[in-house]
């Protein structure tokens, strides 16, 4: 099991030189989280391959239109198409308003279930859970009500040493094995040491995404020690004020949470039209944080051994 | 004066092959109308070195998504953009609701003013008004209330035949001239006559789009004449039933409206996503219409002397 991000939009607020509004596909296994929406996202979807009939969860960071103004033409697309598989939408109070008043006027009845999740707690919330994979809500601090998303692999279970291990276990055994158990006898007694017959688990990905947030603190303890973050960095250093105004994050501060949370790798994004090259974004972020990367549309960052 | 029409987007219901969701940009002197906004008209527009700052009136059809969605995102856009001229939009009930809860939620107070003009009329009737050009609905039938838009140029003036007039002509009598008066005297003697100074003034253009519609005798009525028509035809007569159930038109049955209407010229669109070439489409309307053309994104057509 791995965690792929594939990043579909990369800039705030409008589209410019070719890049488009925030939205990233996050898979684990199978289980494809489309994280915000903004216009255009089914067009990016189509473009880079993906097929919209795999996703079955839909998160939606907060309510400004750069962020979600794509899922009312991408439901209808999935409804055209004939989906009938259920569609959980996670998401601010609001957005089932907006969805629901334009298919009562449109008269559409959708083919398939959705269920609005509706987010409100100001604390860090468990959304989704499976057998691999958790996803928690990252409160963040912007100016509408706002959630960054952390995915967590479970723990994953030991390997079984191929080349110890021996004809005669049984599955039962196996398993226990692989949940880090000895093998016992009928009376309890070990009679083969777990770790003689295994290797240790295969590591368990973490990804964060924080967008949009002015610079808090506390994100770093929510992220702390994710492999790969992403952080907004809409501004730079020069745009300091407009940063704080607007309630977003320059560069060098998207960097200085990765560095506070110990982070594997940092990915910027949402960059403000003001910038055409994001060079100096990147730059800034690296004097602070160096293992930095850009979003950049079309990428699939893969989380795996 | 004349008219132009750019199509910026060509296909119904979903994006394919390329083609993109129904908007046309309609330009007359310094009036600019945008006419139906699918998701991704914006980008359209950027595309086609377009600005939107220029747009001044909105028509929406009808509220099927591929004829709206991509609003929302074009008023955000102005608003970022810093307009502050006002914006009228025409439109069926319900998107004023649509585009105010959006920035509701949004809490977006837009640096212009709104006009939502609601469009509730069963016949035909004149939204748009100034000294060269009306604009007029055209009642259509299809799922939804829908209208279709006729641009009608208003009568132009005669022409001062500059090679007969005279200098001694003042201003006031070549006004007259214009307005097709002769030039009289004091006593109401006819000193000048009109027909010796003038020339014919040239012509009055005019242009009906019709989207989404089945076919209805009744179409013709209100398209009388055109010199461009625009008439969605979805399918081709292999999809005659298809096209009966939902309302919208064949290749033939468009062609047969231009016949019925004696226009100038047909322009096909709003093609299914069925065909990936519309080749099949023009060769069934030219047997009934010869002088039909497809609606190509980005083409402009000016109907000019």
């Amino acid at each position: 099991m791995s965690l792929e991000i594939t990043v579909l939009g990369s800039n705030s607020a409008l589209f410019a030189y070719g890049r488009h509004l925030t939205s990233q596909l996050i898979t684990c296994g199978k289980s494809h989280f489309l994280v915000d929406c903004g216009e255009g996202t089914q067009l990016q979807i189509a473009k880079f391959g993906i097929k919209p009939s795999k996703i079955s969860h839909i998160l939606i960071s907060h309510l400004h239109g750069d962020h979600y103004f794509g899922l009312i033409g991408l439901l209808s697309s999935m409804h055209l198409l004939g989906r009938d598989k259920e569609l959980n939408i996670y998401a601010p109070v609001g957005l089932s308003e907006i969805i629901t008043t334009q298919f009562r006027y449109s008269q559409t009845a959708l083919k398939f279930k959705v269920n609005f999740i509706e987010l409100t707690s100001e604390d860090s919330e468990v959304i989704f859970e499976n057998k691999s994979l958790s996803v928690f809500t990252i409160p963040l601090k912007h100016r509408l009500y706002t959630n960054g998303f952390l995915f967590k692999e479970k723990p994953k279970e030991r390997r079984v040493n191929k080349e110890k291990l021996r004809p005669d276990f049984t599955i039962e055994q196996i398993k226990s094995l692989k949940k880090g158990q000895d093998i016992e006898g009928e009376s309890g007694e070990v009679l083969f040491k777990n770790d003689d017959y295994t290797l240790d688990p295969k590591k368990a990905w973490s990804y964060a995404f924080c967008s949009d947030t002015a610079y808090t603190k506390e994100t770093s303890t929510y992220v702390k020690g994710v492999d790969l973050l992403y952080h907004e960095s809409t501004f730079g250093s020069n745009e300091q004020d407009r940063a704080e105004i607007t309630l977003h994050s320059t560069a060098q501060q998207a960097a200085q949470v990765a560095k506070d949370a110990e982070v594997g790798m940092l990915m910027l994004g949402h960059y403000s039209t003001r910038y055409e090259s994001i060079e100096y974004l990147l730059e800034e972020a690296r004097e602070v944080f160096e293992n930095t990367i850009p979003s950049v549309e079309g990428e699939k960052i893969i989380l795996d051994d």
